[in-house]
């Protein structure tokens, strides 16, 4: 009998977490085993909330013009209505995405799943990959044999054809009943005890209501109702049909399209809606819960819907898929590349299930303010001002919206986020609000600025693609003034010990890099560099050491008005709360979040500092330039 | 023998401008026959500069994105290179199109011809048409006869097939070698003597020269050179061969690609190049011609480098070709709905050959500019700033970028563009700077304004796609103040005999019109109306009578902050120069030029100036309201 076939990874269920999943490593060079147990990428309805955040990410990934080709819905404001003696009205209205978050794309873009779904799935076929249906995993155990410790069976959901594959990695994207899950033994946890039963409509209506393109929650004295566009003109509909805090509460209580439609004639009065057609209508119950974990031997992962399942209406579902997806895309990268030891695969589980718990305690408290609490008109509007008012309420909305926007997630200090406990002390790093308005496990703050040698106006928080690569922004400052610190920091990182040297391609076999703008010499890392100066001024033969004007299709001009930060004369290097003069190092982790800043300064400190914190991210032994030379 | 299949149109070319008139026919539900005498779209090189206006337009079309997914090279700077003691140093940059210009998307895009025509025949084959090839015209005759009156012999290449067809009209997009012109008899005039021949190279390069991902102006001692950036990091070189100021002119000059590597190098010294590949080279003459006529029984017409053939240096040749052919269209368009009479189509060599006139002006001054004068670093510097001290050359650059861009572009008075001398003679309609900025035959000023229904953020001027309908913009001031001048415009215009009533779409049959946006009552116009409000305000049926909110989806919050007029309160007002407290209206032609500008003011006054204008537009007699009821 022939050996099993290897992979790098198994990964069962094409939805949104595994699909990101699969295209991030089928980009990255892995050999995946991709199966879903549906026919095909779904038809219709389920999940179609994309935040700013991820919005950011598909970008990042040179998907969100494919999203956009499909003309999707999208959300900047909600407005909110509550009963009156005629039926309903509105009491105010606020922004998505408000203004004190600096979000470059400040609205919710609503598409249905199987469309999102099939743009990833052209990606991994574009980059060879496939996603093989309908099949499913019958078992798998880890025995720690070999480098491919992990042996799947996986089967034709007809039973026809079988197949025991082995891997490196299996990962669990199969959605809240997930085989994975039961088979370790995982227990979902449900830390809200309130249930529902949902309705769901996707149709094309005819109606007066004036807010039938905006995102709504309106209460009525008939019942409460929640409206969302949708791409093709279409509207959905959330109604709850039942809740475990009603007197007559039964989980498998259900409702037909027509009853749904009839109770949303009711909630809508003195507005009248009717529909063209209904393209997809549901009923289901939803639980608040979280899974105890996320893996048990960091061979097998779960992820999205498989770990937490809650309520749609913050339209989070399918963000929290992505971001898990990312995270632990790299992670396995970075191990499997040598660029980091396997003790970074528990940073998934940490990171991701604070998030997961951030989501339920944010979804009990959404419902709580969809059934209960309605905000007066004068609430609201303070909540889009600067002169706002900060009650309980503010607050919470507040905080909310940073967190459904995407740039409310924040990981914890750990070995890759710096924090004051961090292995890595050095009097350089800067920590937040000592010298940078940077916070560590959070995303970077979009800047624009000028790309030095096109002169091209780019978004720079865009310029780097998710390529798996560590970001090293240098923002250099005035050139004048700090071209010895540049200097001697390129010196520094050119001895062989640096982590900017330890992981570079190897030298033979040559293999031409003339035209590879991201990673000319190491995969491990990708570098810009942003220097506050006009653009025509900018010779960066002449003002950058080779190892950085290597890099010359990243290097920018800092020198685009920013309406956020006026009076700045490098707005870029002000958004990140950076001297403009002297400049400093940020390091951002290859999904987007930051991992440490450390000052500009001559001498060897700054890559001193730098060592010391890949040092504990790598796990090897860098900066020791005696011993390297 | 049966009778020949008829046509509304027989278009000769798929080039840019075949192919954008075909397009605009296409979706307007025109019958064409399309031919092209190429097997196949162009497969490299040709043209490949969109300015910044026809970015605009194609954006208005739905097929930027398509444009941009190939990820064209984008021209924000032109660098200028002049000898030194050691080869070339460079004396200076500009911006392509400066500050100075409000333009959307302040770039050029270059991506190769036959991209672009891909784009244009993938809609063309969606809306059900097609181009034949490789088919040509061999005969046609205009004899007047029938709804049909102009004959046209096709065949194939290749002679094995041949085919007569009837059409309303003959289109000629054939390019510098024009059958149609020939057989008509439409000479070249030739307004500028000096002819080239240039040789052209598109290929992928490694340098390290600079600005190779600059449009670069390279004058050296050993000659001189245009660099421009291409898609696929291509590069394109234009090198002048030969001219005919040159003492041994040979308009039959030729090279090879090797020489003219040969000659690059030395032109770049001290800059090395070499060639990874080369995609394509050609060498070819050039002279600078305009054809004597566009028509001659507005019929038979001609347009693109049919019409016009200059140096390809400034890349206006498609764009010229794409504003021809948007000009034609519509107006063929308003002919056959009856929304105009056939004078209209006179305007189309009227305006359209002014154009090829400046083209040609343009051009000769820049081939002066190109050989000749070489700009200071310090008037280039004035250029880009805004106390520019106005010395000739800045003036010439600064009327050039304005060209280039698409934005200089101005139509003449005529009888749709109105001016001093227009039959439509009223004391409410607003000339240029007596109540507004904007110029009758000119565009729109760009706008950044929040769409009501849904909150979206969104272009003004991109709201009405390209449908062939005029465009009127209901500048509604402060709505508590215009309120009773919008009740008392809506009365009037509701008139049958008013010109928003007159072309109305029968009532019966009724066809179901509620999805439909921009055309709800009638193909001849689409309808915004912007109030001076913020969006959540603005309560539509509330504020606006019913022929206006039935555009609905056209009613915007003028209540984005815009840098160009930071302290305007309404910024799309203050952009158009109107009045924020009254507003006013504007009407813009299908094509997107101002066509009028009236004063909103109480009364009939504003419907009686704005039915005078489209009375001699439309050719109708309009407004008598007395006879309609």
């Amino acid at each position: 009998m022939s050996s099993p076939e290897t992979y790098d990874i198994v990964i069962v269920g094409a939805g949104p977490v595994g699909l990101m999943l699969g295209t991030c490593l089928t980009r990255w060079g892995y050999r995946i085993k991709h199966i879903d147990n549906r026919p095909e990428p779904t038809a219709t309805g389920r999940a179609d909330g994309i935040q700013p955040r991820s919005l950011d990410l598909l970008r990042n990934m040179g998907l969100k013009r494919k999203v956009m080709e499909h003309d999707p819905a999208k959300v900047y404001e909600v407005a909110f209505w509550d009963p009156n003696s005629k039926g309903i009205h509105r009491t105010g209205t606020w922004a998505s995405c408000p203004k004190f978050i600096d979000a470059r794309y400040p609205f919710t873009t609503l598409l249905h799943q199987g469309l999102i779904e099939r743009v990833f799935i052209e990606d991994i076929e574009k980059n060879g990959g496939k996603v093989q249906r309908p099949w499913t995993i019958t078992g798998f155990k880890n025995d720690g044999v070999g480098s491919h410790p992990v042996e799947v069976d996986l089967e034709h959901v007809d039973g026809s054809q079988k197949e025991t594959v082995r891997a490196r990695y299996l990962f669990s994207g199969e959605g809240a009943r997930s085989f994975v899950r039961e088979k370790l033994g995982v227990n979902i946890r449900y830390k809200d005890p309130i249930a529902h039963v949902w309705g769901v409509m996707d149709g094309v209506v005819r109606t007066d209501f004036p807010d039938i393109k905006m995102k709504c929650t309106i209460h009525s004295d008939a019942g409460s109702i929640m409206v969302i566009p949708r791409e093709n003109n279409m509207v959905r509909l959330y109604i709850q049909v039942a809740s475990s805090t009603d007197p007559d509460w039964n989980p498998r209580k259900t409702s037909t399209a027509e009853e749904v439609q009839e109770h949303a004639k009711k909630i809508l009065r003195p507005y009248t809606i009717s529909w063209d057609r209904v393209e997809w209508f549901s009923v289901y119950p939803i639980g608040q819960g979280i899974a105890e974990n996320y893996t048990l031997d960091e061979r097998v992962f779960m992820g999205g819907d498989a770990c937490h399942t809650h309520s749609p209406k913050a339209g989070q579902g399918m963000n929290t898929a992505f971001l898990d997806a990312v995270n632990l895309a790299w992670k396995i990268h970075h191990v499997e590349a040598g660029f980091a030891p396997r003790s970074i695969l528990s940073t998934y589980e940490s990171e991701r299930k604070l998030i997961a718990e951030n989501l339920l305690d944010f979804d009990a408290r959404y419902a709580k303010l969809f059934s209960a609490r309605i905000p007066s008109a004068g609430e609201v509007a303070g909540a889009s001002t600067t002169s706002m008012e900060e009650n309980d309420f503010i607050k919470t909305f507040k905080a909310s919206c940073e967190f459904t926007s995407g740039y409310g997630v924040a990981y914890n200090p750990n070995t890759i986020n710096w924090g004051p406990d961090h292995p890595a002390q050095h009097a350089l790093i800067l920590p937040y609000e000592k010298g940078t308005s940077l916070r560590t496990g959070r995303t970077l703050h979009p800047a624009t600025v000028t790309r030095v040698v096109d002169a091209n106006v780019v978004h720079l928080e865009q310029e780097i693609p998710l390529n798996g690569s560590y970001r090293l922004y240098i923002f250099g400052g005035v050139p004048s003034k700090t071209s010895t610190a540049i200097k001697d920091l390129a010196t520094h990182l050119s001895n062989p010990s640096s982590f900017y040297s330890a992981f570079a391609h190897p030298s033979i076999p040559a293999v031409d890099r003339y035209h590879e703008p991201h990673n000319p010499h190491t995969d491990f890392l990708s570098l810009c560099t942003i220097l506050n100066a006009p653009r025509a001024e900018i010779d960066i033969n002449g003002m950058l050491p080779p190892i950085f004007s290597r890099y010359r299709d990243h290097v920018y001009a800092d020198d685009v008005w920013d309406q956020r930060v006026p009076d700045a004369k490098a707005a870029a290097h002000a958004k990140m709360g950076l001297s403009e003069e002297d400049g400093a190092i940020v390091v951002v982790r290859p999904d987007g979040y930051v991992g440490v800043v450390v000052k500009l300064v001559e001498g060897g400190g700054t890559a001193e500092a730098l060592n010391m914190y890949f040092q504990v991210v790598t796990g090897r032994r860098l900066g020791d330039e005696r011993a390297a030379l």
